[in-house]
């Protein structure tokens, strides 16, 4: 008999994780298309097509255990099964890189296989038209229109849960796709701390004298264009592996490391509206171009966790961006490009870009605000989900949420429980990453600092390539090799710590408002 | 036993065709991003999608098969075996309609199933890989960089010759898949006759007075994008089922009936380069809009062959969009919208979108040297695929034939044999559909002048509805229900009849050229 070599194996499951890759960025194609260029008239069509291709897909992902590939190789990740069998010479122990590989592939194989084929077919057509019903009504703002779309949502994604299995909440097993290994009682553990510590912070600054503010950053979307591009190129990204676009609500698809694409939206009156958007955008796709193409297809070449990849967008939308270093460089640009529009000094200009003030809108809010308008849409999505609230009452409770935690009150749906993309696409559990993802993107910036010598200067003086390449090395270039906490640790030395955040707050917000 | 009801098994049929064809648009949105919108490095990983689908619709649609559904319907259009089995009752006479879809897709089951697996997705990718190649060929003007994908490619192509089987010329077996019915040497005896009307025409036209013309149409690109929509919309373009976007080849692509996307293209130097083509486009469009949605996924909701769908495009760019009635309307709109810039009384106006010269480039032709390109491409095509030429020996070979047939000669192979997509992406033997739709144009439009009372009068009120209407109901709705053939018969009472086309450019041009 021959020695069954792993690293024929570990090929043969490679190409066969690249096969379903490759298949399934066909569906992110199809999405990207509905909600960048599709007309409205093509929805059920694409509900449908989208539907079959998550079927196939689905069916092709469980088909690379047919024979037993993935189960043999996961055997040897099992150090008791390797020495029960005493294999030793045969069964050679997996390099790292390979055991990424393997472990990974058998977590998202174990959750998939749960699922059956028409489970995952559903739920595709009815994300897809569910998106489709949730943008009429948003516009329309009709929230009875959307209701019952909602209501066989959270059904499904019940559903899911059971299938997957849980111990504590059923917003575990939902939560684990977005962030493997995180459970919704330690998010709640890290939700309470954060909100003691914000709702304080946010009365002492409505109480603090406001700084003075520029009037207007009003500039045609043709020039604002320009100026997204100018700033995504500076940060690294690739246009010839990617391009901006304009949707409803911004994001990032990649379909490989060499197809990865941003939208953001324009703004006539506020070319910040824009500019915030692009590198938020901007720092989801650095990590997604970033990631190593040679493997893809694998999880060497997929992001670690959703938490962690917006950290990356965070901490170019928030660290960078909303610094003060950073418009030292972009201001004058600003200035030059566009001659009686930005007249405030810097200072002024830079207390506009960092006001303070809850909003009703979360992806307007400010850094201090922000997670709070998360924390609200955690609190409800669990308690939809663990059936100890209403559908129908939504409205209502999210009115209160928001008098309660940010003193405000939505005076219309649109601006209320109808703002998010993320209900109707079957996202719930997805919200505290981001929170998660600012916590990590203020812990990762600390330890930045420290390493990169002169950070500031060099982002003062335009330079924002060395801390891409410092992001690439740190965290792109390693795919799943390292989860959300290991990954934290090997960088910042600890885990998941969310003082660097509160703390970064505090210095920043205590100078601005004195 | 109980009694097998045709209507049932066309139901199951139609549900099968309706899952590859969703399956299919997957492709074809993949292709129309990869034209569209598609970062360059972005090439290699889509090429793999896209094989990897069109493996996956390829099985799927054999499949439909899979337990004698087709082969059994199919028996039941034969009135032999009907008459043979004496079945009567239990095989109820299939419907007009069921017999098409049932005819229809037998034909391209049987052409399907004679191509194995690995050769549809090594096309697929084949395919798309060399049209990103030629892409860049051309726009380095480097025919040696295209020629060994087109050697692959033309290699390709004969083996599919031979997989679908040929009595004539290998020719026939490609044609067949665009133009149902036609044949290489029907096509020769036509493109003979046309030839022999064409070159002394052309001279006669070169010989004669040339007209007054206008001096400019050069309007600014924003402001051609709108008169592009105006022009769509009164043709009956639906937009909330489709698009136009910019391409380097202007084209039409449709999801669904209700997702049929344009493209066009702009020269700020001249609007009328991006008006022809969007009326070109939408005449496609229009026929695609126009089929009934309630059949989508058969045949009943399919174009019947290319020559077909090239008199649509045809009729709308040149019988409506270059004469003199339909300026009468949109002349004083284009003076009116851009002041300044069209000074030239009506007449030099439609004197100069008629101008009659040769050129070397087929999609800026005229009515009149426009076969003579096709006449160009059908003839090396051929000879390429039938071996009797060689790749390396078409720039030689094309500019002689422009010399000849044209009198003039390519400066280099951009505007020579580097100019069109088609060889690149596998359509070899498609060339003559669009001769064979000039002829059938020709051949519709005097059916159509016949039969609606004043039609150019009510064109020269600027109203293009009473003729989209009347196209819908004798062509766009019966989708595959006749074959080209018969649909000519049918609507104009004779089969393809070029003098209709040869007596169109007569009456033309001898009032333009005197």
């Amino acid at each position: 008999m021959t020695v069954k070599k792993p690293r024929n194996e570990i090929k043969k499951l490679t190409e066969r994780l690249r096969e379903v890759t490759y298949l399934g960025t066909a569906i992110a194609v199809l999405q990207w298309d509905q909600e960048v260029t599709m007309p409205k008239k093509g929805a059920d069509a694409r509900a449908h097509t989208i539907s079959l291709l998550a079927g196939l897909v689905h069916n092709k992902f469980l088909e690379i255990d047919h024979d037993g590939l993935l189960s043999g190789l996961k055997k040897k990740l099992d150090p008791s099964t390797r020495a029960k069998h005493g294999t030793g010479h045969s069964a050679r122990k997996l390099s790292p890189a390979e055991a990424t590989i393997v472990r990974e592939t058998w977590r998202s194989f174990s959750r998939e296989r749960k699922l059956p084929e028409t489970f995952v077919k559903e739920m595709a057509e009815l994300a897809s038209k569910s998106q489709s019903v949730w943008a009429e009504a948003r516009e329309e703002n009709n929230f009875a229109k959307f209701a019952p779309y909602l209501e066989r949502m959270v059904e499904k994604k019940r559903e899911e849960a059971k299938l997957i299995g849980f111990e504590g909440s059923p917003y575990d097993a939902l939560l684990d796709s977005y962030e493997p290994g995180m459970t919704a009682s330690e998010v709640e553990r890290i939700f309470t701390d954060l909100k003691a510590f914000l709702v304080p912070f946010l009365a002492r600054i409505k109480k603090a004298r406001q700084p003075q503010q520029m009037k207007s950053a009003q500039v045609p979307i043709e020039k604002q264009v320009g100026l997204s591009k100018k700033i995504a190129t500076a940060m690294g990204y690739d246009f010839d592996a990617g391009r901006i676009d304009v949707s409803a609500h911004p994001f990032t698809t990649s379909f490989h490391p060499h197809d990865v694409r941003i939208t953001t939206r324009y703004n006539p009156k506020n070319i910040l509206e824009s500019i915030f958007p692009t590198m938020h955008e901007g720092g989801h796709a650095l990590y997604e171009q970033g990631l190593p193409h040679e493997h893809f297809g694998t999880p060497l070449a997929d992001a670690t966790s959703l938490g962690i990849h917006e950290s990356q967008s965070r901490l170019w939308e928030n660290m960078v961006g909303k610094s003060l270093p950073f418009w030292k460089h972009w201001y004058p640009k600003l200035q030059k490009e566009f001659p009686g529009v930005f007249t405030a000094p810097l200072a002024h200009f830079y207390a506009s870009v960092n006001t303070v003030k809850p909003t009703l809108i979360r992806v307007e809010a400010d850094e201090v605000t922000y997670n709070l308008h998360i924390i609200i849409r955690f609190e409800l999505e669990k308690a939809l989900l663990e059936g100890t609230i209403e559908v129908k009452d939504l409205p209502k409770l999210w009115s209160d949420r928001y008098k309660e935690y940010l003193g405000i009150t939505p005076k219309s749906d649109k601006e209320g429980v109808l703002q998010d993309v993320h209900w109707s696409t079957g996202y719930i559990g997805y919200f505290p990453t981001y929170t998660l993802g600012n916590l990590y993107s203020a812990q990762f910036w600390n330890t930045a600092k420290r390493e990169i010598p002169d950070l500031e200067k060099k982002i003062a003086k335009g330079d924002l390539q060395t801390l891409r390449e410092w992001l690439r090395t740190q965290i792109h270039g390693h795919g799943k090799s390292y989860t959300a906490e290991e990954l934290a640790q090997r960088i910042t030395g600890e885990k998941l710590n969310p003082d660097h955040f509160s703390n970064y707050l505090k210095e920043k917000y205590e100078k601005i408002y004195k």
